[in-house]
């Protein structure tokens, strides 16, 4: 059931979208102007998208360089609508996974086996424009409307970099595999590519959203014996529990710091410990119940503007790590469709982490869904 | 020319030390009794050693832990007086090197190859006396003289755990090879263990001591191709560039922050950076000019109680790895000998960290050297 695109070719589209206005406004679904994709870019039939942490954030306004007004939305699944001039590696009809961590193949870092921070369009997507003219190709009455992270899959067309964009296999259900746009994979990635974790090695998991289940869920699969899940919203444990978790803990149940409760339990803390949440003080925290000697801690929340980590260097000089992850350390355009193969052999949790499914037009109520904590993911659809 | 030590085996030796009696005295060379070594345990007769800024930190009452009065010293070499029950790895007449970082072989840290961290006798190290009985074996008038660091080689006789003596080449100089006890060692650890640094890459060091000079010599050694030295004292440059630095640059030269110098003149930061100074504000420094998306930065320098260092997490998230060092994660007893190897086939510049040698008497005058800024090793001999 190919779907033929050829009577928007080269014409601007109006379609639905929303449209963040400003900070700590609703968002307008409305109608927009998506221009057709200039040369290197591809214009998406956006299917399904869900939401993030990261929209939410900027929505906020606590991202001081977010700017408005604005298409948000990052994790998603669609079909090519076109493509621009030069465009090679998509075509019409393709199913796609927009990708806000590009890959371009031929950058300092794409060429590094140990990175996936790609350059080629980063200071494009942080300024909410396209390369190829320094401008946007969201129009609403003649007005500007800047992209976001690259993808702005809050549309049901959006146009983004060929970087950007993942080609999957067609079979996969869109509506499922937007999820490995952003958090879910983040989350798997954290554990085999940044942790690498061991057989038989101790973890220590803090924040049970999508992300900390994704990590509990690679941990099990990489082969962890032991997997300790952290949240002080206990109604976490249940999923956590089933997703491999070997044992729950709530820090208020303590009258003592958490790191100081693991390391008596772990006797000397655990092998990888991963902050799931933003909040510095559990950053801290997960480092500090590294193991002694070699233990790994790594941050993967996304912490308020201006704020810092902190620890005593000693933590550092005995052995344990401190690092990092954004995307999971997944080579986007190589890895995306790597991970979409793995759901359909039915080798993940995937389908689990979609607590709620919506019409595109409710995506303020999947909003405040998202600040309830009650949702793990909620997927949208045209 | 075997010494025989027969003559003391089993009894107390009274002989020359240096007592700190408290923090921030100068230190009184006077007469000490030495007991015999309980099982376990191992006098060694010191031939020379060397100051490390350990000892300064300590007699200057700023390890909040350091208990007195003690004998400080942990970089130094002799020979095995004589050995207490049970002891099998050494023997009368050899040639050793004590080292404060233990190796028993048998711990979960030994047995784990990417640590150092030996926990056999670290809780008895810590309280300045022996495992076997929980007390000193040094005495002066009858009162006990604690322990320093399971080493206390600032005396011409010291008892020291079996786990903490590394036996080495009988032909090796004790009063050059005394340097690979601490600093020397742990600066070329910290190239080859904690970052193994790879051929090609780029490096910053930060402070021009004794451990900083064994970070270049041992980053030119992996094959750095660019190894940049950084000292708001610039009488260390000559030195480091003869050991390989390939540019020297002052941070009060610059009127922004010297990890923005260094990203902005190396593109995005140094593979590697190392902190040989025990200042947080420069251990920050040197993360932050550590290579976006995969850069490691190694705290070697050991900063004030109480410190902490602190960064944005973004630092983290965009690919950086914090990380530290004891003694450079070398396994002591197992390693030390290989050190000494490499010293005796002219692999190292050793010798070259000598500045200068005194008579064990002027050891006073050897700690306001060090406190100058203008010796990176004094070897004081008995
Ligand atoms: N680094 C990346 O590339 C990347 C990618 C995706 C998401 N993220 C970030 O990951 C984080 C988690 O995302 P999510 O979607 O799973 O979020 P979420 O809000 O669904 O989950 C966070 C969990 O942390 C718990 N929590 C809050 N404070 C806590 C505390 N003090 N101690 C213990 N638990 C606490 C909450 O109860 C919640 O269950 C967010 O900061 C998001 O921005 C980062
Ligand atoms: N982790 C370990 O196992 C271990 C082992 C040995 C030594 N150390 C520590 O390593 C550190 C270095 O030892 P060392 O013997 O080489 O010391 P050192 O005093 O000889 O050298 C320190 C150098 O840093 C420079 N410096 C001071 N402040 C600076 C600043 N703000 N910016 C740039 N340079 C600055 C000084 O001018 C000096 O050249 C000490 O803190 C020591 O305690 C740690
Ligand atoms: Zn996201
Ligand atoms: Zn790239
Ligand atoms: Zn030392
Ligand atoms: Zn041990």
């Amino acid at each position: 059931m190919a779907q033929d695109f050829s009577a928007t070719t080269g014409k601007p589209i109006d379609c639905k979208a929303a449209i963040a206005w400003d900070s700590r406004k609703k968002l307008e679904v409305t109608t927009v102007t998506v221009d057709p994709p200039g040369p290197g870019e591809v214009r998406v039939k956006i299917v399904a998208t869900a939401l993030c942490h990261t929209d939410a954030y900027t929505l906020d306004g606590l991202d001081p360089e977010g700017l408005f007004p604005c298409i948000l939305g990052h994790e998603a699944a669609g079909i090519v609508e076109s493509v621009g001039e030069g465009v090679t590696s998509v075509k019409p009809g393709d199913h796609v996974i927009p990708c806000y961590q590009a890959y371009c193949g031929d950058c300092k870092f794409c060429k590094h086996p140990e990175s996936n921070l790609c350059i080629s369009v980063r200071a494009f997507t942080g300024k909410g424009v396209m390369k190829s003219d320094g401008k946007p190709r969201f129009h609403k009455d003649g007005k500007p409307i800047f992209h976001f992270m690259g993808t702005s899959t809050f549309a049901e067309y959006t146009v983004v970099h060929e970087q950007s964009v993942a080609l999957i296999d067609p079979a996969a259900p869109l509506e499922k595999v937007c999820l490995l746009g952003c958090g879910v994979a983040t989350g798997w990635g954290a554990v085999f590519n940044t942790a690498k974790v061991q057989p038989g090695s101790s973890v220590a998991v803090f924040g049970l959203g999508a992300v900390g289940l994704a990590v509990i869920e690679a941990a099990k699969r990489a082969g962890a014996s032991r997997i300790i899940a952290v949240d002080i919203n206990t109604s976490k444990f249940a999923a956590a529990t089933e997703w491999g978790a070997t044992e729950c803990l709530n820090p208020r149940d303590y009258d003592k710091p958490i790191q100081q409760v693991i390391v008596e339990k772990t006797e000397w803390g655990c092998d990888y410990t991963f902050e799931c949440i933003g909040n510095v003080q559990v950053m801290r925290a997960a480092l500090e119940c590294a193991h002694r000697g070699w233990g790994q801690s790594v941050i993967i929340g996304v912490a308020a503007a201006g704020q810092e980590v902190a620890t005593r260097p000693f933590q550092l000089v005995t052995g344990r790590q401190w690092k990092g992850t954004a995307f999971g350390g997944y080579k986007s355009r190589v890895q995306v469709p790597e991970l979409v193969k793995d759901y359909m052999a039915g080798a993940t949790l995937l389908d689990k982490y979609i607590t709620h499914e919506m019409k595109f037009d409710e995506i303020n109520e999947a909003f405040d869904l998202l600040h309830s904590g009650k949702c793990l993911r909620t997927v949208l659809t045209f």
